[in-house]
C-alpha cells in the first residue's frame, strides 16, 4: 500500500490489518508517554486547501506520537495567493523531502492528482463529496472496539442518516462497512440521495422513524445550513422534524445501539438531543479513535509496517 | 491545584510556592540547553479565541522547555466558523488526549466553563475583564527577583495606572500583590475605575502626579484607542497629559522604583517616555520572566510538582 | 559572522565556506534520519511580515533538522494589529530567549534595523527590493553542485532574465555570482533595469534571443501581474513574447545549460514551457538545496561552526 486515496481501494484484508494495527497504536496511546520513535526523521506535510482543524490536529497528533516531524501548509496563507499552481506547490514541498502528504481539498480527485506530482505517500483527508477514508476506518474501528472484532460487524445494521448526496463520509463508510459485512441503510429525503446510490450495496429509506428501532448503529451526518438555501430541503425545521435525532427518537433505539457522528455536529438540526444524554453515543470515542487509526495508516504507509517496532521503548 | 482560573483562588502559600518553583525554572532557562524532560508525553493545547501572539508564544515556549507537545487551536481558522459550539470544540480536543488547556477568550468565565467539559487542567490565559493570573504571577515574580524574596513585597507600594475598569491584568495583580502584603494604589480617572473597586483592599487616586514620587513600583496599563471612542476619556491627549508616563514624570520616580507594563505598550499614549531611557524599567524582564513562571504553573499542575525532576539532565 | 543581512557583506571566502558547509548538510539530509543535534536548545524565530510559506518552511525545516526549536510569528495574527511597533515585537520575542531571527519584510533595511533591537543573530529572508541572501547562496550552491566546485563558476555566463528592478533575488545573485567569478548578464526591458545597474559588474541586454544560445545558466525571474498595471511593461503578452521562456527558446539553449527560477513561477508569463520538459531545469533542485544551505547558515551563525559536530550521530 503506497497511498490511501479511497476506501474503495482497500480490500477487506487490508481494512482488517489496519484495524489490527490501530489496536497496537491504541496501546501506545494508553502509555504514560504516548510516543514511539517509529517514524523518526520522516516528515508528514498537512496540505489543507479547506479548513479542518479537527482532522488536521488528529493527523498531526498521530504523526507526532510516532515521532515524525510535521509541516503545515494551509491555503489561506500560502503563495497560492500569488497564483502558484497546486502542482507547483506540491512539487515545491516535495523537493524539501516530504515523506507523506495529507491532503484535503474541496474538489474530488485532487489527492489522486497529487500522487502524480510527488514520490511521497499521499493520504486523502477529504476531497469534495468523494472520499474521506481515514474517517471511515476510524468509524469502523470504533464499532469493532464496541462489538469485539472486525468480524463481528458482519450482519450488523448501520443506518447512515442525512445528507448522503454531499457526504464523502457516507461514501467512504458504505465502502468500508459493507466490506466488513455490515448491512447499511441510507436514510434521507430523496433529494439528498445521489442517483448512483441505487447501485450501491445498500438499502434506502426515507423515514428515520421506520428504521431507528432496528439499527445496531445510528450514524448521523452533519446537515449544513447552506443546503437549505439551495433548496435541497424545504426548511431546516422540516429536515430536523423528519431526520434529526430528538430525545424521543433516541429513546426508541435498542439498548445496545451505538450513536455516531463524524462532527462537527449541528446541534438543534442534525443532533437535537444532547449526546451526553444518549448512553449509546460514541461520538467522542470516534475522535479519540481517530488518533490510533491515523497512526496505523501513517505507520503502514511509511514504516516497516512491523508492529514489533512499537515495543522498542519510548526513547526519542 | 488542578486548574489556574483566577488569582483570587490562590492562597498566599500557593503563590509563594509557584514563585519558588519559577526560580528553579529560571535556572533551567539559563542552561546552554534550556530544556528538561519533565512533561514528556504531555500535550498542552493553546485555545485562543482572542489573538495574543505574545501570551501564546510564552506558554508554548514554556511547554516546549518542559518537553511537552503543543497543539494550537485558534478561533480564526477553526470549525467554530462552521458553527461548532465552544463546548464541542473543547470536548473534541479533549478526546484527542489533551493534558492542559490554555484558554483565552473575550468573555469572562469561559475558562471556568471549560473545566466542566474536560478532565484536563485548565489555565486561564485571559478572560474578558476578569482575570489573567499568569500575568500577575509573572509581575509578582519580577518584583520579588528585584527586591529579594516574595516576603520583601510586604509594605511596598505599587501604583497601577490607567484603564483599571477593563483590565484583567489589574484585577489579577491586585489579588496577588495584596496577598504578598504590598500596598496597591489604583490611579485612573474615575470613569476608568470599576464601582466595585471601593471594596477592594486598595487605595484609589485620580492623580498620577500626586503618587508617583512615593511608589516602589509603577505599573502602567495599556490604554486602548477604542476607549476614547466610547467616551471613557474625553480625548487620548487629555488622558496622556494626566496619566501617561512622560520623561518628566519618570524623572520624579524614586531611584529604586521599578516601571512595569504588561504590553503591548501604546507608545505616545500610556508610555510617552522610551522605556529604554528609564533605568527602572523591567518591561522586557517581565517578558523573560513569563517563561519560567508559566513553566512553574504547567509543571505544578501537570507534573509531580517535584523540583528534583528538573535536575535529571536534559536528555529527551 | 554574526548576521546574514546582505550578500554584499559576504567575502568570496565566506561564500565558499558556506557552500562547503552546505555539502556537509546535504550529507545529513541524505541520511535515513536527516537530523543532527547540533543546535539543540537553540530557538529560531521566523518573523514574517510578508507571507512566504515556501521560504518560511525551508528555514523551519532547516532549523528542525539541526534540532533547534522554532517559533513562528506572522504579522497577520499578531499584536501588530493592536498597534505594537516592530521594535516592541522584536524586543518582546528576544526577551523570550530567541537565538536567531529569520526576518522577511516588504521594506528594505528592516533586518538591519532588527539587529539594533536584539542580541540574537538576524538572517534576512527577503527585504523589499533589497536582498535575499540565502536564495542567492542556494542558487550558487545549485550551480556549483552541477559544475563541480565553487571555483568552476569562474568564467561561466549566467543570464538573469526579467524584472531586475523589483528583484531582491537578482541583486543578491549578482553579488554572489560575480564574487565567484561568473559573468552575469541582466536581460530585461529597460523599464525593468534599475538606473544603478550600469555601475554593477554585469552586462545588460534587452534581448533574450540574443543571449540565450550562449549562457551556461538561464536564471528566470518571476514576472508579477501587478507590474503591468503600473505600466512597467505595455502588456504581459508583450513581455512574455520577448522575455518568457517558451519551448522554442528553450530549444536554443546549449545542451549543458541550466535553467533556474526562484519560484513561485508565473506559468504562461515568465515560464511558458513546462520545466518538466526542459532537461536542464534545476528549479526543484533549488528548492531541495535551500534546506542544506539554510542549515549551513544557521549552523555557521549559531553553532560552533565545526562540521565535526555533524558526525555525532543522530540522537536527540
Amino acid at each position: 500500500m503506497k497511498h490511501l486515496l479511497s476506501a474503495d481501494d482497500l480490500t477487506t484484508d487490508e481494512i482488517i490489518a489496519l484495524l489490527g494495527m490501530a489496536d497496537h497504536m491504541a496501546e501506545v496511546n494508553a502509555r504514560p508517554v504516548p510516543k514511539v520513535p517509529a517514524l523518526r526523521g520522516k516528515t508528514v506535510a498537512s496540505v489543507f486547501f479547506e479548513d479542518s482543524t479537527r482532522t488536521r490536529l488528529s493527523f498531526e497528533t498521530a504523526a507526532k506520537r510516532l515521532s515524525a516531524d510535521t509541516m503545515t501548509f494551509s491555503a489561506s496563507t500560502s503563495s497560492l495567493n500569488k497564483g502558484e499552481s497546486l502542482r507547483d506547490t506540491i512539487e515545491t514541498l516535495s523537493a524539501m523531502r516530504v515523506d507523506a502528504f495529507v491532503v484535503r481539498h474541496k474538489s474530488s480527485g485532487v489527492p489522486l492528482q497529487v500522487t502524480e506530482w510527488t514520490d511521497a505517500c499521499v493520504i486523502n483527508a477529504g476531497d469534495g463529496w468523494h472520499q474521506h477514508p481515514t474517517q471511515a476506518l476510524t468509524d469502523a474501528y470504533t464499532m469493532t472496539r464496541e462489538f469485539g472484532t472486525p468480524q463481528t460487524l458482519s450482519g450488523k445494521t448501520v443506518a447512515i442518516v442525512g445528507d448522503i448526496l454531499h457526504s464523502r463520509v457516507a461514501r467512504s463508510n458504505v465502502s468500508v462497512l459493507t466490506k466488513l459485512g455490515a448491512k447499511v441503510v441510507l436514510v434521507a429525503p430523496s433529494t439528498l440521495i445521489p442517483a448512483s446510490a441505487t447501485e450501491w450495496p445498500v438499502n434506502i429509506s426515507h423515514s428515520l422513524d421506520d428504521v431507528i428501532a432496528d439499527v445496531d448503529v445510528l450514524y448521523m451526518l452533519r446537515m449544513q445550513q447552506e443546503r437549505m438555501e439551495t433548496a435541497f430541503v424545504p426548511s431546516l425545521g422540516e429536515y430536523t422534524k423528519r431526520f434529526g435525532l430528538t430525545a424521543h427518537r433516541a429513546s426508541r433505539l435498542a439498548e445496545h445501539a451505538l450513536v455516531m457522528h463524524p462532527g462537527p455536529m449541528n446541534r438543534g438540526i442534525d443532533m437535537v438531543v444532547d449526546p451526553a444524554d444518549v448512553p449509546g453515543s460514541r461520538i467522542l470515542k470516534q475522535v479519540t479513535n481517530g488518533i490510533p487509526v491515523r497512526m496505523a495508516v501513517l505507520f503502514t504507509l511509511l514504516g516497516a509496517g512491523n508492529a514489533s517496532q512499537l515495543t522498542q521503548g519510548t526513547d526519542l
